[in-house]
């Protein structure tokens, strides 16, 4: 009986011992102590490692966190951009916004902040290898934890201060051109082409729509691109053309 | 000289006459007075009828305000749907949220609430009438002005208490079935067919890769469909089926 009392306040302890530990590692990233430490775990289990709760078959992972901080990263981004270019256009907003949110700079990020060293994963599994994001989907569970924990003020101001102010030079991903439409209309330009750009297919249903467009040289096909857009399926085709002519 | 100062006395009367009216709609909209009447005047300018504001040719519109309000948007019915639904995975939220923004439903929200009428529009023009979702995009300015000049409590409150609540029946959206990939698993197995799901293509680099999907019914290629996720492409494909097989 002592021992199984030993054995149950050992296991606490360990436990708890653990949730100290954790809850040191995350004031160190977020710069205040964690209100509710089960948040900030949850926000670290990879699917790979994922319980069965109970509840009609659900795993608890950081999936459901990371749909919700990556909602909101875009909203804090959004934000600061708005601000920070207040002559600039809606598409280039969109552009710089997608520059500094996206699969392999929120990986390197995770990375930066220490963030990868505290994910817990099942190594064993064979998904863990092909899961190429699971750095950058923790960061943005992180960011989904803070949000609930700590409110928006508070995460906002850790994405601005912690991520973006840090790890990003906005000078230049500004003066980064992935503007391939421009690129190919210069091209044709200096190269005396006969250029344009069709859109040669509509898919999909009203809140779904596709576009497929073509880029023409000289009479003839050269690249197709898709996108939810016209624009981005412009962008698409214009981006092939431009690995083929090597503009990029 | 007395004619001229009293015609500029008037011009600012009405103006402020004007602004006046404005206020006392947008206060019945949003459910308070606006402190900064400039930002809603300027969500409700339509890009149609934007104006040069000399800063290098840049025209002010609702077009950023519009991106602005969307990522808050988002971020809002994430949370709202995250905390709406515990037991509910990602993937599950993310399609609530489709359903409840897109253009469709923005469109007919903004007219539920009568923001339409308040719209600033070049009416002669030929692009107003190919604007499809002119009333929408006013909805998500109207959201991103609210939130720069009231902060994101308020903002996320009037979403939920006077968008969401009020307009949205979130029972019969979650009932209504868009899973169209089930639907067709569903036929075959009735039917007595073999099915199967292929990816035959994928397309893009590393951060905007494209899948397509295609369903094969007893051995032949049935539909195609195309995404930014193998999910996605097959859930595209599988609309195409239902479509055909009309079982949507």
């Amino acid at each position: 009986m002592v021992d199984i009392l030993r054995f149950v306040s050992d296991f606490f302890k360990r436990s708890s011992d653990k949730d100290k530990k954790l809850a040191a590692d995350i004031s160190q990233i977020i710069g205040s102590k964690p209100a509710n430490i089960h948040l900030y775990k949850l926000a670290l289990q990879h699917t790979s490692a994922s319980k069965e709760t109970g509840k009609s078959g659900f795993r608890e992972s950081n999936e459901r966190l990371e749909y919700l901080g990556d909602a909101i990263l875009g909203a804090v981004i959004a934000d600061f951009l708005f601000k920070k270019f207040p002559y600039k256009e809606e598409g280039f907003l969109t552009d710089i916004r997608s520059r500094i949110v996206n699969r392999e700079s929120l990986n390197n990020l995770a990375k930066k902040i220490g963030l990868n060293k505290l994910i817990v994963f099942d190594g064993n599994r064979k998904t863990v290898l092909t899961h190429k994001s699971m750095n950058g989907d923790a960061l943005e569970a992180l960011v989904g934890a803070i949000y609930l924990d700590k409110g928006f003020k508070y995460c906002k101001k850790f994405i601005i201060k912690r991520l973006i102010s840090p790890h990003f030079d906005l000078e230049k991903i500004v003066e980064t051109n992935s503007n391939f439409k421009s690129l190919i209309i210069e091209w044709a330009q200096r190269e005396n082409r006969n250029l344009r750009f069709e859109i040669i297919e509509e898919k999909g249903n009203l809140h779904n729509k596709e576009f497929i467009a073509q880029i023409v040289i000289d009479d003839k096909p050269f690249t197709t691109g898709s996108g939810y857009s016209k624009k981005k399926a412009e962008q698409a085709a214009a981006e092939k053309s431009c690995e083929i002519l090597q503009l990029k």
